[in-house]
């Protein structure tokens, strides 16, 4: 169950101008379900990615990076779920390869007209046969209506789809940002076992794209963990088909420009937070948010530290206010000069510690009330500087520890 | 149950002369458990200790480190479980420094020559009073032979009293080390809720034992992690009384002092290995070791990497080989320029991995055959240089969430 989630109903799923999906059930590693999704671009669609850092990336990644760089114009994308292709070294990728040949053939594109993206279990081959096979069936079903159907051809061990629309006038005409998401466990920013992608059909001049993307998932995807671990295949991807029919954008600076900015980085944040509602064994949704910090990196260093503390995470998955817990999080961050003493600990509306112990007023009941809420905040004052930083996790549950450890059977 | 360990039956710990202990039941949280331990030492005991370097440290770390520097001669230790003190600002400063008070006024020492110790909750006031009106008691049972009690009596989470003996001939005498730890969960280097004490009769010069407890906290306690988490409280101190009659160590040159020397480390880490095997809900002690990293630092964060995450944890819980899980670790673990196709993975015997894919003669079997030890060494070959180094762990099951959701209720 997610937490403090309302999947979108299919019908307020928009289309956007320039974008068909078809999904299909390839049996990559289980029959019965959706597995494959082919996304098929109008050509002038300008698009960009950012991409997982880990450095056992996956074959597709590799390969997304290389077609991306080429410059031909991306216009198809193919997603299999079930086989993440990663640590499968030079057959991996040559099987990668493959896929995008069998896309680029059946639609008549180049191969590097083509961004595969891969996602399940790592260091086993890539079933590349039968996706190949599935491929005609997918792409048969073209239509610009499936974004609910390749929401749910994308999940892995998600138990809801997450996809998001929003409109915006740009120009006088209405722009759709339509996005969807996947993803749940090995969560972590840069990035985790998460796949994204936003289609908008505002035109915006192709040089802005790798910046947006950047912009985008610093705000969203990149301010996300639930277990730390860091993913062998993310890859966030931004399209704009451009069919809206506006002049292209080339620059932020203008109110409407603005208005579609604000309006895809709010979907982003969308269909980001949902993985972590989603988050796997998650019954609590925690934002922490670390205040006047000498720089955003030392932010981030204390939000870190906190969200990955499993000591932190079973205490709210058990709603005990045993918050000396995020206190001792904050004092091995790594922050090497902090004054413990100095700090303000917040729940919520509730002050719990200050000068280095327990504030005054603070009353158990107090903690106990806001550790019983689905949604929390952390928020800690470091008052050492003007930074700050937010990240969103979840809690640690005994349905963590199930799902990982039956998730190949 | 803790993993593969037997501990030391009570008759098999050693006295070591100059050292005398008392525990007894002061309820600092808890009725009917022994929770408060005095260590008294001889005068002219050499005394070192390393300490958390967690930014929130206890009140009683601080003390200890302000004590040592005075360098008076420590004749007293005194130890309390149920409450850390930590978290707790200047009122629990104060309250720690009530205590050492009370010892040394009843021992007839200075405040100077006590250390005090904490472990329990965080951000509760410590119950000072009651830890003070136990020590009449505690002091009235000072005795050489009360080690096994004293295991039992720095207990919180551990399952089992963790306690060892060893005997070594330095210039033609027998000495003893003894030495008791405590601590199964917010385990990891630099250090964890986790308390060691090793002792020996040995006369060893003041000026190397700093030294030599740092060398012994590196090859031990500083080497084991169970969930990533530095404890506010942790210390290691270690003791040599002199009361063997040998003429004082003075350097380590020569064969007698390298015994000695060799005997202190395996103590020491016995006494670590034993928390990680007594881990929180551990099902499974293991290994990691990297080798042929660039340097140390970078062994040491490719270690670290796969000892924290959750998902390689909950593999080891459910005896998978996923591991994929590992490679995923090692490629996020930070090191930028990691060639990920030149390394290779053993799991035992089993090679896994190399050239960035499954070696081709793994076979599921064979990994499955070592998931199901309880003893497990994971070996990675970075191939990069000389350095190397080696982690102690245990895996992530259903208890830790369960001990850990509890721990206060």
């Amino acid at each position: 169950m997610p937490v403090q989630f309302t999947p979108t109903p299919v019908q307020d799923l928009l289309p956007v101008a320039g974008v068909r999906l078809g999904i299909t059930e390839a049996g990559v590693r289980k029959a019965n379900r959706k597995d494959l999704v082919v996304i098929e671009l109008q050509p002038g669609t300008a698009v960009a990615g950012v991409f997982t850092t880990n450095r056992f990336c996956a074959a597709p990644v590799r390969i997304c990076q290389d077609h991306l760089a080429q410059g031909q114009g991306i216009r198809a994308l193919v997603i299999n779920t079930g086989n993440a292709n990663a640590g499968t070294g030079a057959e991996g990728h040559a099987r990668a390869l493959a896929v995008c040949d069998a896309v680029a053939q059946q639609l008549g594109l180049a191969r590097e007209q083509v961004l595969p993206f891969s996602t399940g279990v790592i260091l086993e081959p890539l079933p590349h046969d039968r996706i190949i096979a599935g491929l005609p069936q997918a792409i048969a079903q073209l239509g610009d209506h499936h974004w609910g159907d390749a929401a749910l051809g994308i999940m892995t061990t998600d138990t809801v789809p997450k996809a998001l629309s929003r409109q915006v006038q740009v120009q006088g005409k209405t722009i759709t940002i339509t996005g969807i998401s996947k993803g749940s466990g090995m969560i972590h920013p840069n990035m985790a076992t998460m796949l994204g992608y936003l289609a908008t059909d505002a035109a915006i001049a192709p040089a802005l794209m790798p910046a947006l993307a950047k912009r985008l998932a610093d705000t969203s995807f990149n301010q996300i963990t639930v277990d730390g671990d860091t993913s062998t295949n993310d890859s966030f991807i931004v399209m704009a088909t451009g069919q809206a029919g506006h002049a292209p954008i080339t620059s932020w600076d203008s109110p409407d420009a603005q208005a579609l900015l604000t309006a895809m980085a709010e979907v982003s944040r969308w269909l980001a937070q949902a993985i972590v509602r989603d988050g796997e064994g998650a019954t609590k949704f925690i934002s922490i948010q670390i205040q006047e910090a000498r720089t955003p990196e030392e932010a981030r260093q204390v939000a870190d530290a906190i969200a990955h503390s499993p000591l932190v995470k079973t205490a709210f998955f058990a709603s005990d206010p045993n918050l000396g817990r995020i206190l001792a999080a904050i004092g091995y961050a790594g922050v090497t000069d902090l004054d413990a003493d100095a700090l303000d600990l917040y729940l919520d509306d509730v002050h719990v510690a200050t000068q280095g112990g327990r504030h005054p007023n603070y009353r158990e009941e107090d903690g106990q009330r806001v550790m019983k809420q689905s949604d929390i905040t952390i928020r800690v004052v470091l008052k050492r500087g003007q930074a700050q930083a937010t990240v969103w996790t979840c809690d640690l549950s005994h349905d963590y520890v199930s799902i990982n450890a039956d998730y190949r059977s």
